[in-house]
């Protein structure tokens, strides 16, 4: 996979304020009162089950901004498909920096990483077909921009970012507007010319109509297999298709099957769960207590 | 129940960042080019399935961000056990604003209110006992406010808010103090009076030593149920006992009947699904395609 | 012309910036102590030069930022064109609070409508043609999006907003790539389904190449008008034909003949002069002195 | 030319907006496509224009802040006069990141050069008599501070930055005072020692009553030559005499012969044109294509 | 006394702050917990000591910021004299946000009304001479503008507000610059038109040096009663004179005898007093307990 | 003493916000024209009173986000007394840097001296008893977290650090209530288990009350000697007691002897004087002028 980084001036801020949010106005009152300020530590960052890494540098950026000596030495870049008790990475400094920063920085590498893993799953569901899977707008407030990447880690690929660059006209819009027709043709007269125009279609009738008019993409929501089926043939290549509405791992198979360019699954940032990743302590662990 | 709404000084910066992801620098180009200025409309939040609300304010709070002259009026108020096709609100205003701002609304209310049910969930395990259900630090970066709030809907209580309003000590702050008891002395030492102190223990052993110290509070992590059932008769009521690691909606009910005064699990605030929640527009529902 | 207004969510921030940069930390020492505290005024702002106006939301928002009791009524609202003389608004309110708002307010409104001005020269110089006129990312640091939308008021329309939202493959691109073919092929493989694809080539054979990788929209750079004609025939309708440089009110006519979909100058954002606006206080007119 | 630099306090944050504002939630989605990952470039700033350079610090700050292994060596410091193909700068780093930067980078960099450009037409058009041209309040909304740097660097000197940092009367708070007399007294009185107070006068009546009041400056505004001489010749060493109105690079060198002390010119901070500076990637001359 | 009010543009932002400071991200558990929803309340604002009200605008900001619906009527507007038991303003609302914003109102108005008194009282034992009392940049970081809104409250005047708006040339500048001439000439050749230049002066013949070359101001540093004498002698009115350097209440009188045009005390803004204003909540009285 | 260093995640905004605040549009106009730009200098942070330093690092920070050459060497690290003439540290850097930085730094840091020495001077009149001496939320807004930690600087202790992180009940809540005990169990049955609860009494009747309901500390309000002495009896080992009102350096001896374990006062925090400390410049000493 080529993953590209996202650039530290967004990640940053987000970061610095997920810090501010755990220190509050005191910081750490357990690890000043109790770590010798001199200690060093190194700890493992070890997966504990099975899924995608992803935010490796956002967790360095944590830790870092709480102390900038600490190093983080990735093992297994975002991307990398982890087994329980893979190694992820190696983070050293000093010890209460470690223990101040280690919750924010999890937070952060665990949610992205759970991103990560439920994009992965789809991606494998949909193998050996055209589909590529795609993340939505249903997205963590805030995190918007981060979650878009684990996904990309994941091996998916993003939708639109936001309102403002493509457009999607949905049932409503059509509502207001009259019709698909009416809607298309003020979208168009509207967008800029590197601006696509995607609009969703819940039955075959409403996709002879879009097609009619002319648009770069359709979404194909709700629809079963059999109609599925039938859009992409309907469809060829005047437009892009896209799947959406009850993905899941059982379900996308069949429907990446049909031929479809893309499937949707907006579950995959609001509602994966967090992946699974322990910090040990090596050091400690002979120290007893 | 007797839930607190959180002030807008807290969370309006917060929806004002959602809503600036959304819209990036060209703001709702379908709405924009499709809706007329002068079309009003109004909605239906539904519930699509059983769960707990949270987070009304907050989406009315989005839609005014976008328009003023939007009105929300709650029918089932944040805490509000709901089940398939309850009406939670109806929404009215100017048609653009309220699809321009419907996502930012419906993003934070479902995740909020996702956390709010999974909360319920166990809190309803735990029911005829005298367990709290407590959420941790383990929530999305930026919102932890915002999901303290929803476990609070959702009938839960509150862990501390962060690293600062009380000592929680951990088994690697022990391992660098070099025993639990050099651990909680100095967090005494050091704490205001205000402060409380709780330390983590894997074993009756480690329990022992943290109640002769003297603490606050004790988190038995991962014990089980028999283990429990033990720390909670060694410990009578010289501290406050936390149960945690591994908490399902199955376990939950075992664990709350050993005795303990909480039980918390970091899955409410980091992997929750969110709640479905749907946007009606009823007005439209007869203009057909 | 059908002009959408810009949200006060994307502006407002802006405008609060601006007046803090003028007000300092002492305020308009100059008003606070001339001006009594209870006298009222209004202003007619009005076209002291040709143009079309752009920027009135936000100029009421510098005034009402600064006295929420200020109203301005719009008699030429964003879009129209305005000959010497014309009333643009009447803004009526506290009179120190218009004199501390109306430089921040003007500074804004004079920029705008400078670059919806120049827009409107080259819109006219188009005219009778299929040419859209489109401005560039070279605009002022701070103010992209608001300087888009004042092209929208001068009839233009937008090319991307920024590297994000679709993909704009240089010279500079090529070279690191090796050829144009890699180039587009590797933007291809990286691209959401909705982002769209344009590049830039300054040769009939370059654009040759383009055409047969396949891209959505060719940016004709710097070419004479018989290139530009010869570039129009070779591409039909395989993309969309845009022309840049050394665009001028002069040169913009021929261009246009050309049959190219959309000519692009970035002098209307980077260099368009203020359009002269000014205010006057006609109550005054007869206090002589 | 003595030109203090600015201090990155001031203009980092400036920056960082301008270069948020061009990525997106996305970033650089062309160049991460296709620039390999490893590979680095240098590339040259040169002028394409005459003018003065201004702006050099801040277009470093953009290209670090994309990547901090950037270096810009300046070849021409700010203040420097520059023929078309005169080098300016030599930038230095990784390819991608010099491309993700470059545009931000250059939107400050030409638009402070044509600040600067544009007053050092003025300042040539003065040489000879004692009168500094001076920029005003009119400036393009958050980069007050570095439009005044840039007229700095353009040989000039600035006028108040503020409405808090000097008094300046003009017509409608005199009509609002009733008196120039009132005006300038009810400003005395509330002025600090260190703060100065000029007044806006429109007749040499309206002058003599200004100097029998006593202020510090004079502002003689759109008066002719004539007028100005006369003027300046009543104020003696009374005041600083300050021209303003229709000043241009015709105008100016009259007005400067008049002996007034200072030439205003609001069109240098709102209507320059911005300077034509090329960035060129010498290395990639050769690979053609 | 004529105090022109600071613009809410400027104070909003700080008592924003300062309420998230005390809020956190809980809130008030205190009030939300105990004081009933529905609940009014009033309470009134009431001096403990004698002194100078300074804030009230910034406290009722405080109130409405936690609440919109809170109502704050001055009785003793700011720069009023108060004696102990004097109603300051009645403040009415939701009880519960009464509670949660009192501590941070009262953190504003006591501070400010504190640097207020402080004021005052040198203004009074500068009575019956010209000698006006000012403050210095010895201000509580973040609150500069507010402080010396205070001094302008207790019938103070201000010296510069920061580095920017007036030259203060002082003893390391001099050493630095070789010369007090050397100095205060380069300071001339940089300054804009209206900018005036102060020089700190420890003796006679530094003043004399100072006044040869020409300055604005003369800054008598730590001078005895004595040597102001001379040096207001000295002076005559080729420059402002201003005495600082232990000034209290008891040396003030003997200072501002000596004919100085200014006496100026840092500890007015650094080291005064908070002064002691109650919050009565008088019908709670006859609840008793 | 063992005081743990603040974070610079935490005091560098407010650091930032300091300099900005002095350094307004233009920067430091006196120090920029008058300086030679590759002078260095080294100065020395010297003790004027006698005192105990807070505030070091802030103090860095503040030279440093001038100028990031700049070193700053404690001699007299935070917490240390010190007495007149004192090196306190060793400054070295540009020399215009250190002028432009200097008075910020010195805000901080003779603020927060000021702050540690008034608390270290309670400690010491209650030395040789339990009783430690705290601070309370009448903190100067915006230096709540900087204020907190000179009191540690200064040998104190730190009750809440705001509205959420403990419960403080007064007599305005227990009026609401309408009883103690309604006040108590109210927040008992809303706080979580790491919330402590204290209650403020102002009798011992209302102490009784407070003790059978059950609290974890009980503010004795403005009580004389002979009462805190009873109520100390009174309360065991039930509750902590803090004794707050009317605490000076007089009364503390007394009031500590009580056996109370806290004393409270405001003053260390809205009404301390700062500590006079003085940046001399050795080097320019010989060179006169």
């Amino acid at each position: 996979m080529n993953l590209t980084p996202l650039l530290p001036l967004i990640y940053e801020p987000l970061v610095r304020t997920a810090l501010l949010e755990d220190l509050g106005r005191a910081g750490d009152i357990t690890a000043d009162a109790i770590v010798p300020a001199d200690r060093r530590a190194s700890l493992v960052l070890r997966a504990r089950q099975s899924g995608v890494v992803a935010g490796l540098d956002i967790a360095r950026c944590a830790f870092q901004l709480v102390n900038p000596a600490i190093r983080l030495d990735a093992e297994r870049p975002d991307g990398s498909v982890v087994a329980p008790g893979d190694v992820i990475a190696i983070i050293e400094g000093p010890a209460c920096a470690l223990l101040t920063g280690e919750r924010t920085a999890l937070n952060f590498l665990c949610h992205l990483s759970g991103v990560a893993t439920a994009t992965a799953s789809l991606v494998a569901a949909a193998q050996g077909t055209k589909a590529r899977i795609v993340c939505t707008r249903k997205t963590t407030p805030g995190l918007r921009a981060l979650e878009k990447y684990a996904v990309r880690a994941g091996g998916g690929s993003n939708h639109r970012f936001g309102l403002d660059d493509a457009v999607l006209i949905k049932d409503n819009h059509i509502a207001l507007a009259g019709s698909i027709r009416t809607a298309i043709e003020r979208a168009k007269a509207h967008a800029g010319h590197l601006v696509k125009i995607e609009v969703e279609v819940d039955t075959l009738v409403q996709l002879d109509q879009a097609l009619a008019t002319g648009v770069d993409a359709v979404l194909l929501d709700n629809m079963t297999v059999a109609q599925l089926r039938e859009a992409v043939t309907m469809t060829g290549d005047r437009a892009i298709t896209e799947a959406s509405g009850r993905i899941t791992g059982e379900t996308a198979k069949a429907i990446a099957a049909t031929g479809v360019d893309l499937i949707s699954a907006g579950w995959l940032t609001h509602s994966s769960a967090a992946l699974d990743i322990g910090l040990d302590y090596p050091e400690f662990s002979s120290a007893g207590n």
